[in-house]
């Protein structure tokens, strides 16, 4: 048995962030699937390992972290000499995966994860999108990569020239916004466009989509 | 001339929570106030330091960077022999640092920023309070002190048994918290409210205030 477990949902966008850095990591795991509409999350015995009561959830041995963005972060300093390496450079590098991972949580995901609650996941469940919220989050995602094209036009990654966290982080919100109308406002940004189809394409990231499609 | 300039405003708490870990790390360094009113962070010389056109914005020698909790990292990282440790112990604890600061930035800060805006910086300017809004964020920061609450009282410290960036990081919201009728949630926790009165009477956050009466 691994000594990592997973708790989760592959249509978890937190849960696809730490999927797709353990396949990154090559790091052996087990992933245990958690029923949210049975209303799992919220049950003791997964409070135990996350006491806000989402996914995910993760143990290594006999440590139980969440928050998915401390699991990636453990994940690749923990787990450094496996897999791919999410790092370059000095700490010049250090401090830009730093910087870009903050602006990924707070600048990009605030916007694309409201866009993808509207356009891609209320869908999915029939409820109706609000289609000011839409508005309103599109022209926040524009602002925000605006400035990702400007970082992208001078650096292959958003942090150096080598994949990181700072990209990874990104995946899941990408990832469901491609299928929406938003796609567009990817696509009309030249070094965005090329950056998100090269993450997109990492086998790693392949993975993860596969385990959605079995969902 | 010091190397580090800190960009911002003592109103802000993304630049208050800068300049408590600069205290702490007893890193000299030059505060350059910016006029938010008169729009400077929205101006060339300002964006080419922070291109989000937030304050604050950091400069050590040729480093630029942005993001508040990026910088309190950066700041703790390379100035690791000065000033207070902010960390201790092995792996273990360093995922707990992880996790306990991103339950700032994902869990607290949702609420307690949107009630501190409602509460503390509206009346500032004159701008009338969104009670539904209030009671809406007071719901979700209860739900979150609950959880602090049990943490707290089987760790002195959110991360470990000494202070943390993971603690640290919550004074900016609390210090406006506790000047209006959110006080109260914090009061009755006991846990809670003795780690309060713990870390706002640190000398390096007294600083802040005091640069916040100036102000």
């Amino acid at each position: 048995m691994a000594p990592i477990k997973l708790y989760g949902s592959p249509v978890s966008t937190a849960t696809t962030r730490v999927l797709v850095t353990l396949y990154e990591k090559e790091v052996e795991f087990e992933f245990v699937p958690i029923d949210m509409r049975a209303g799992e999350h919220k049950k003791d015995s997964f409070l135990a390992i996350n006491p806000f009561g989402q996914v995910p959830a993760f143990e290594d041995g006999d440590l139980k972290l969440f928050e998915s963005r401390a699991i990636t972060k453990y994940v690749a300093h923990q787990y450094a000499d496996k897999g791919t390496q999410l790092k370059c450079g000095d700490m010049k590098t250090t401090a830009m995966i730093l910087v870009w991972m903050e602006a990924e949580a707070h600048q990009f995901d605030p916007a694309a994860s409201k866009l993808a609650w509207e356009l891609a996941i209320k869908p999915l469940f029939g409820m109706v999108t609000d289609n000011a919220a839409v508005e309103e989050h599109e022209a926040k995602l524009v602002k925000v990569l605006d400035v990702y094209e400007s970082r992208l036009s001078q650096s292959k990654y958003l942090a150096c020239d080598c994949v990181t966290l700072a990209d990874l982080h990104h995946l899941p919100n990408i990832q469901y916004l491609l299928g929406t109308q938003a796609k567009k406002l990817f696509d009309c940004r030249p070094h965005v466009c090329k950056w998100v189809a090269d993450i997109t394409a990492r086998p790693s990231w392949l993975k993860v989509v596969e385990m959605q499609k079995k969902k």
